[in-house]
């Protein structure tokens, strides 16, 4: 069912012309799947300008009825803010609610609107002397109502949480178009259910973050990074349990990868060279950050380095000796993505176990993947620290129905969760109702059905 | 309306006969208000030993539409375990359920039920060489589900966070009866909204929790305290800047009280001296821990204390060289409950305002309360780290109705919330509706409502 020209009329009537953009407009180009997966044809792209502006354009949503789908950086990777169907859903991007409300720097917080790119965040922390934490590959265009709508992780979780962590009040619009005021910036706060901890993680299903108010912290100026040689996984849990005990809070990074994976960088990414005189298994890089005492942080980490090979827990380690040979170790790791898209694809899985099972997990799944494909490469790599591992098979994307069903089930019998970072969204849906129990899916269902009675709120995103 | 002897029967049916006792029974007796506010009058006392058994109990009040007060270490200050009425209600202990159900070394988590003693959980935590760094006043018998219900704070809060901040699973029984099974030990889990959270802090209205899986911590080994005087209040944000700087993560506690608390533990807590050689108005008292290198962290600490006094923002300082010294400047914050006890009861006020406006909160405070009441003297402590302050005003429990609108009133003033970590129970339900928004109130009744349609879970408590 399109949307019909009355509804978009009263819409131009509360947004302005330029506020209401054709689904097949070039304007509303923005709104596409990160990964090329999925099409969207929505019926219009709304850009409110203002919290106000949202909250009276998803009240005319409301009275007809119109699914609305909130939209952000759209970097997410589960269509989490994709539309559905043929004309039937409005996108309302948030891209127009940029402003840094305020930073405050004695309350060790910050107040921004749901557009802001998260790298105009993180800045605006720094201009006060303050540190935002929130590092996620594509912070460049990812924007912070898309992170809290997602709860989103990255690469700092070890040290200062998810996002989930990281909020301390909201401003959203509700489903029915009523301006949710909850930007506090208190620390503790015991006065009934904690409301905002429904909508953060909800992938725009419960209602539209339209502003939020952050934790900063001081700026971790010094940064001490190595790369470890594993003689294999079981060291895994031991360095894990020594890098914690050494190296302390001021642990902000433990990125595991593998053979394989180095392989892929030397293939395909330039400037790639082996850090180690011979081939290993495995890879760990561990990083360490502090606000002061730099020397102290490096004496550290070195303690903590050769204390590894002692025990016979790394074979080999090479420090950083600067930044540019820092940046060159975190190279290896985060070019894992992109050298893998040249290698041609790969079905990609981004789960999670406790922290003690990564290893077996990790190694059952290599095992399983090998007797039930031939000759077949994974790309085991991830945030040991957060137990998140992003467990990617290299071969072409299109032959997921018969890879995923395989890595979840090993996740379960792991004790594992099928979407550690990236959410439900659409493409994680059917995964979800297979592997939450009944009784989850219900509680899921319910709270759903009584914050948004309509069911206009991004309908079809995490259950059905 | 009392509850039948028919109903009475079948939860014995289901309990066996030790499992119900009538409300009168001394067996009962630890049913009481902690502060002695309110009197207990249940119907019975239900003592449950496993959480299939509380499932069938509550399953059997659900059937009736019999009230059910979870009840666990009964160390709550707000009335929130207490049954209302006469006879009317039946309490639910969950005292029987004091199984350590695993401890996960690798995991960095620990698996407990409901009635195990905090005490009793942090110290499985140290034999497995690990924290569980919860600590409350009251863990000696304040039992982990009382904990999770009301998300207990403490005096850790500033470097581990909140009861919410370390609960990675829940198992539950709802108010229909049903067993939520959500035992997780994952630390990244993005499949859906994050349901535990509701029962976080939910004080037993939305369910009763029988276990938690929880984080733990490497053990901090070593801790260096020191107690700072203040010129006044106007230096506290500037030294809580200082302190995050400079003690990073390992900053875990930052304790502010004042010239009127010290006095009252000169006068009430036999031992006491005063640790400078002259009065001032502010004290704060700072510690760090750390796993290990504790001559560095008390090198750190030396280092703080040497630029607070350079820069003016103390006006003296004493490091606690050894552990004795160490327990006797803890027992100067510790103390100030017994010793106003002594001075013949306060009028208490649990509260919090943003980090920044602590020291203006405070000011504020104690000037309209000497404007409203002739030579009133004002106890004012708390967890400076997290906007926390104990706002007690001296004199009888029973002035309350007359003091605290005024100190709510400043509280609202300065953003801050009414019950910081206390919760809201019975007693503080009607100042929640007078500060909470109209349509927060309806989130929390449409919360309530959906989960327990029949009301049956601990009515009466949070919202009406």
């Amino acid at each position: 069912m399109a949307i019909s020209e009355g509804v978009l009329a009263e819409l131009r009537a509360v947004l302005g012309s330029g506020g209401v953009v054709a689904g097949d407009d070039p304007v509303a180009g923005f709104v596409r799947d990160e990964r090329g997966l999925l099409t969207a044809r929505p019926a219009a792209v709304l850009r409110p300008r203002s919290t106000e502006e949202v909250a009276e354009a998803v009240a005319v949503c409301h009275r007809h009825r119109v699914p609305v789908v909130p939209f952000a950086g759209g970097t997410g990777l589960v269509g989490g803010a994709m539309p559905v169907g043929e004309r039937e859903q409005v996108v309302l991007s948030v891209r127009g609610l940029d402003r840094i409300r305020s930073v405050d720097p004695a309350d060790f917080a910050l107040t921004a609107e749901a557009g802001c790119v998260l790298t105009d965040v993180q800045q605006a922390a720094e201009r006060a002397g303050l540190y935002f934490p929130l590092r996620l590959a594509s912070e460049g265009s990812a924007r912070l109502g898309g992170a809290v709508a997602t709860n989103a992780g990255g690469s700092n979780v070890l040290r200062y949480g998810m996002t989930r962590e990281l909020v301390l009040g909201l401003e959203a619009v509700l489903p029915d178009g009523r301006i949710w005021h909850g930007l506090r910036s208190l620390r503790k706060d015991n006065t009934g259910y904690d409301l905002k901890q429904l909508l953060i993680g909800s992938e725009g299903t419960l209602g539209v973050v339209t502003a939020a108010t952050v934790r900063l912290f001081p700026l971790p100026r010094h940064q001490a990074v190595a790369l470890l040689a594993l003689p294999g996984l079981e060291s895994l849990g031991p360095l894990f349990a020594l890098a914690r005990e050494q190296l302390e809070d001021r642990l902000s990074a433990l990125e595991l990868f593998g053979r394989t994976g180095l392989e892929l960088l030397l293939a395909h990414q330039s400037g790639t060279r082996d850090p180690f005189d011979r081939p290993y298994p495995r890879y760990l890089l561990v990083e360490a950050t502090a606000a002061e005492d730099g020397a102290g942080l490096a004496a550290q980490l070195e303690r903590f380095l050769a204390e590894a090979v002692e025990r016979g827990l790394a074979a080999d380690a090479v420090p950083a000796l600067d930044r540019p040979q820092a940046r060159a170790l975190w190279a290896l790791r985060e070019g894992l993505p992109e050298a893998e898209k040249r290698a041609g694809g790969a079905v990609k899985h981004d789960v999670s176990v406790p922290l003690g099972s990564i290893g077996a997990f990790i190694e059952a799944a290599e095992r399983a993947l090998a007797a039930a494909f031939r000759n077949v490469r994974v790309n085991a790599f991830g945030h040991v620290g957060d137990g998140n591992v992003h467990l990617n098979v290299l071969l072409p994307p299109t032959r997921a129905p018969e890879v995923s069903p395989l890595v979840h089930r090993l996740v379960a019998e792991h004790a594992g969760s099928i979407s550690a970072e990236h959410g439900i969204g659409l493409l994680k849906r059917e995964a979800l109702a297979e592997y939450r129990s009944p009784l989850e899916l219900e509680l899921l269902r319910t709270v759903k059905a009584v914050l948004d009675p309509l069911g206009i709120m991004n309908p079809g995103k995490i259950v059905k």
